[in-house]
């Protein structure tokens, strides 16, 4: 079965120069497109989850600088850019990778800066499409896969890794369907995941979040499939928060549990997750939902963007690079030496 | 130190032959209270949820048989009445006992079935108080304590029965604070005990269900309290969908997994959790969040209302009539024969 093509949420306009980013805070009520001709523009996009997904944000922090350069942007500009870009979310490691690779550029003519940009773009979407490929023998045929947040084409260049792995495997024939936890409070389960698989044709039912462990006590959940914000050298992950919950369940259980990432989301130079900084947003991200308050005023909320799972508890992760099982230190040390 | 006299969610007025209730859609926004005066009526609100909580049903059902009683109602419609209410849902089973107790006396004089109404909320009452003073001994010294859903005074006759425990706890000196999950989809925890807890002066923080797992991790919760929708006679407890993973995730981290739940919970005919109905409601309540749509049209959603803990990864089962530890049957089968 071939599956629709995939969105591409991050794109840049050559003629017009500008950013152009499907907004993620619109979906699924709309498909409304931002276009955007400034860094500070693009970064506050990434605060706000207008784009979010660890890759997204590391391809669209580099159409900011590339926009930037072709706009006519000085040195000193262009380097404020990429420090503001950097900082605009902690956790997620694409980000200041991506920045990085970009800042080695910035000096070259514009023209130049924007084909960096397009190929980290263009890498990112080989990238999903090689990991969809490594990972799609791993599900287990007919399987219920499920996954928790968004990690699928809109949070990558295109095509996703998570949801890159279940294209894969239903491109290959084998007949999955998808369970979506909802993932509060931002709700990129609900609100993206459903909308991009409903989009393709892959079955997908919507769980909230308490649910998961439940349906797989009942035997209704065949694998664990999620994305990540950085992997440390030693293959502990951040992901969204509620993944290490699904970690420890899927251990519980007997079931497998993968991590499907390109390989500029590992972080060999974060040796363990107790280095990740993890990013603790407003409660008023909790408390409010869909413009309404749902708890009353003067109650606190946490809101811990992600946790950390241990590598004892991941299966395997899967990068374009090739497949890490334990010990994944040596795994990743081993694949930091290839292309 | 004493905390505020709680709620009394679950009413009747003795001058006007009316069933008063709470309405706990309406929380935490608006505290309104709705007056009924037929079983029909009542039978409503404990199915959409405006009274909820496994022991305020079988409380609202008492009272549903006394006003039909007080006005007049002949035997074959009390019967009718008896039957609809018993059905309104099916897994709590403090429903069918309350009903049950009732039947027996609807061919008394009017004023002897209102009586039994106001007994089983007396009762019920009398029986959170003693749940809470046997309970909080067992909650360790300034623990951040994390409960479910909302086993309140909300969901009881007063004083509740997870939160009774936290009430004696807090009652007796000991200064813990309260971790409330959100509990999707209906958001008894945002809306209900974060609401409750705050009135009442106890500290209470807002969770989504996805967090308690990884704040486990990082050693910030000291025990889990939840209640009850039926205890099965070897221990198997069911609950609100979502503590089953809470038990999983407790047992994991080496922390105490405490149920509290009133004797009339205990359901020794049924003999394991295999054997209690779970409620499976629509999917308009997952995707429908504040009366706005969070999923694409057309996605499934699955709801099962609740889910069911092994009496495995329990660690104690607190009622008015005794704690019971493992083996859990056997401690429950002890009780059976105690007043």
């Amino acid at each position: 079965m071939t599956v629709r093509e995939p969105l591409r949420p991050v794109l840049y306009d050559d003629a017009r120069d500008l950013v152009r980013l499907l907004d993620q805070k619109a979906l699924p009520a709309e498909e409304r497109w931002l276009e955007l001709s400034t860094a500070d523009a693009v970064a506050a996009a990434i605060k706000d989850l207008t784009v979010r997904g660890a890759p997204a944000i590391g391809v669209a922090a580099a159409y900011a600088l590339a926009v930037e350069a072709r706009r006519g942007a000085g040195p000193e500009r262009l380097r404020a850019a990429a420090d503001l870009l950097a900082r605009a979310r902690p956790t997620a490691v694409n980000l200041a990778w991506a920045v990085r690779r970009m800042s080695a550029r910035l000096g070259a003519p514009a023209a130049d800066v924007l084909a960096e940009a397009h190929a980290i773009r263009d890498e990112d979407e080989a990238a999903c499409r090689r990991i969809g490929a490594l990972g799609a023998p791993l599900v287990p045929a007919r399987a219920r896969v499920l996954t928790h947040c968004n990690a699928g084409a809109l949070a990558t260049a295109g095509y996703g890794t998570a949801l890159g792995v279940v294209r894969a495997a239903v491109e290959s024939g084998n007949a999955i369907s998808v369970f979506a936890d909802e993932t509060r409070p931002f709700l990129q389960g609900a609100r993206l995941t459903a909308w991009e698989l409903h989009r393709d044709g892959i079955p997908v039912t919507l769980l909230t979040d308490g649910m998961a462990g439940w349906l797989m006590a009942r035997g209704e959940i065949g694998c664990v499939v999620v994305g990540a914000d950085r992997i440390a050298a030693n293959g502990d992950v951040a992901n969204k928060i509620g993944t290490y919950a699904l970690a420890v369940l899927a251990a519980h259980h007997r079931l497998p549990f993968y991590v499907a990432a390109p390989w500029s989301t590992v972080d060999l130079a974060t040796p363990t997750g107790a280095d990740i900084p993890i990013e603790e947003r407003g409660a008023d991200e909790v408390v409010m939902l869909a413009g309404q308050r749902i708890a009353p005023v003067g109650v606190p909320a946490r809101y811990p963007a992600f946790d950390v799972t241990p590598a004892a508890l991941v299966t395997a992760i899967v990068t374009e690079r090739g497949v890490v099982r334990a010990p994944h230190a040596a795994g990743l040390a081993a694949l930091a030496s290839t292309r």
